[in-house]
């Protein structure tokens, strides 16, 4: 899975009715007993995803590997549920658990996070190097190598030589710190799937998966009223950003600041953040109401904003690692070059989702 | 004058004739006449810049420095029109002045590119280091002072406190670098001025406000034939360039070998410049045939291409100061962003010039 798209290519987490794909709101119940299902089935989902974790036992990374991405999957869209139709959910029980998604899911990012970023920044130092580009899938498998061994740099495919002692360099200082980081994070994730709190949490999905607490306003409730409601929330964050700005092509905004003093993370980037956060929200409250995947476009507009996450934090990762102490000024330069790339990436994200959400029906 | 528009607020060359501004071509005469009127209004015009030169003697940096750029534009003119119109002109005296009159603009134009590229450069900092940006009058004046001074970096305007260490420290690298090759080429174009070549450059400019040496092959010749020529030459060149991806924003192609190890001048950068001395031709002959200064939008395709040139020069520079020996990693990692950021300028540049051209009447 390319890094820019960590769910382009995510299997639909739901099938379509028998009503045939993405059935339009009028032609099934938009009630409490929609939402139940929904809870159900993505409980059912992650209870799923956890027994293929511990059947993986650490054994096959890519298994549980996937597993996770599944846990984490099934997870925010418990937790984005229980936000956007809290009215109709037993209140006491819904606060309970959102912290606790959050944590977990929380928890269980960090280590693709950094494997991504890695991922990503060295693809980037071969494309500035004009060298061949690693195929994603390939250099994944390299790192996977790495991360499993003592993390030392070997670029891997017949480009090698064409990387100059700067770009070199950073990629090595950037594989050393982003695979301790990774390491770490697979150690945190691991403690936390085996901590009691962990299997609280799993308790209560198991109950989920049997019976969700409805509140009483939940008869006879119609689901289109928080639906909208989070599409609101969604609507007045995008108007709020600089999108006269953004849709206006080498407009140079995402690297202003590029050498300011403060330099990570960015506050110009924090609007972007929370309306992907909001379009998520968006996002999962359409598939309890269509019973279907969400569109394609609105699928395409949460990529670039991924797309827009994951270069800002690749940007600052080079920035961060250009303060490393002792470092050869030929290192610095290639992570100089290296951040204001992924800035520009930030920025032609930002462009890409200013035409995606144009394009949106509403 | 801004920078990235040498000559953009340049003022037209050649007064509209009685019939109006931009007469089309079948208004007036299109013959060997209508030429020869075009060289001696340029070599009038050189007369008069060199005059003025010789009146400020040195004491008026300003009035010096126009007074160069009015000869570099008249040469421009007059050895662009000796190429286009050849045939119709006496062969062996054109291709004698031709490369006399390369030298000279080439060498006069040494001196404006320092200044201007350290004016980009500064500027560019300043941008990424969040803070206003100094005017670009205020700017140029400022430097002006230290390009008399000794050259030590002092940025002017209130906004020196948000400058960061790396950015300030390369600030004054480049200052220092591109001062001293301004200075130097100061004094190579003042050395050129007084020299025997120029003089007899300068005589035969002199003949030529009098009377043009017209070939045969001028008496009844139509001068848009020649032109027409020049425009296919530039339209072939223009068929030539990649600008299917030009006109796709964000593409990220002019960062593409940014860290290869042949960093300046990069070969993918050599098409365009081939193309912005075609346009500049082109330019040239639609001057003579129309008796007016070149179309709004035409002048603006050519000031795309020199925005090109001036960025990639630039990058380049950015590129050359990070190989200083025993620079700090700060001062390297933001040339660092500085090449990369114009180097995006470069792919701005493209982008823009993608659309004027199929803007362009034709």
């Amino acid at each position: 899975m390319a890094p820019q798209h960590p769910e382009g290519a995510a299997p639909a987490p739901r099938s379509p009715g028998a009503g045939g794909p993405a059935a339009p709101k009028g032609d099934r119940p938009v009630d409490g007993d929609v939402l139940a299902a929904y809870l159900r089935e993505r409980s059912t989902e992650f209870l799923r995803a956890l027994r293929a974790h511990r059947e993986s036992g650490g054994g096959a990374p890519e298994e549980s590997a996937e597993a996770v991405r599944a846990l984490r999957r099934s997870a925010r869209r418990i937790s984005g549920t229980l936000h956007t139709f809290r009215p109709l959910l037993d209140t006491e029980w819904a606060e309970g658990l959102r912290p606790e998604l959050a944590w977990l899911s929380g928890t269980l990012a960090h280590e693709h996070a950094h494997a991504s970023r890695l991922e990503r920044l060295l693809l980037a130092l071969h494309r500035l190097s004009g060298a061949v580009p690693v195929p994603a899938a390939a250099g994944v498998g390299a790192r996977e190598e790495r991360a499993r061994g003592n993390g030392a740099y070997a670029p891997a495919g017949p480009d090698r030589t064409n990387l100059t002692v700067g770009a070199a360099k950073a990629g090595a200082l950037l594989d050393r710190r982003l695979t301790l980081a990774r390491t770490r994070a697979h150690s945190t994730a691991l403690e936390a799937l085996g901590s009691g709190r962990f299997h609280a949490v799993a308790d209560r999905i198991a109950l989920l998966a049997g019976e969700v607490p409805l509140s009483p306003a939940a008869a006879g409730a119609d689901l289109r009223l928080p639906a909208a409601a989070a599409e609101e929330r969604l609507t007045d964050a995008v108007a709020a950003l600089p999108l006269l700005t953004a849709g206006h092509p080498y407009n140079a905004a995402a690297l202003v600041h590029g050498l300011a003093p403060d330099t990570s993370p960015q506050p110009q980037d924090a609007p972007w953040h929370q309306v992907r956060l909001l379009l998520r929200l968006h996002r999962y409250a359409r598939e309890v109401l269509t019973g279907a995947p969400a569109e394609t476009r609105l699928e395409a507009a949460d990529q670039a904003l991924t797309r827009h996450r994951d270069a800002a934090e690749a940007a600052a990762a080079a920035a961060e690692a250009a303060r490393t102490p002792r470092i050869a000024p030929a290192t610095a330069y290639a992570l100089g070059v290296l951040h204001a790339d992924q800035r520009h990436e930030v920025e032609a994200a930002r462009f890409a989702f200013h035409h995606l959400w144009h394009r949106l029906p509403r």
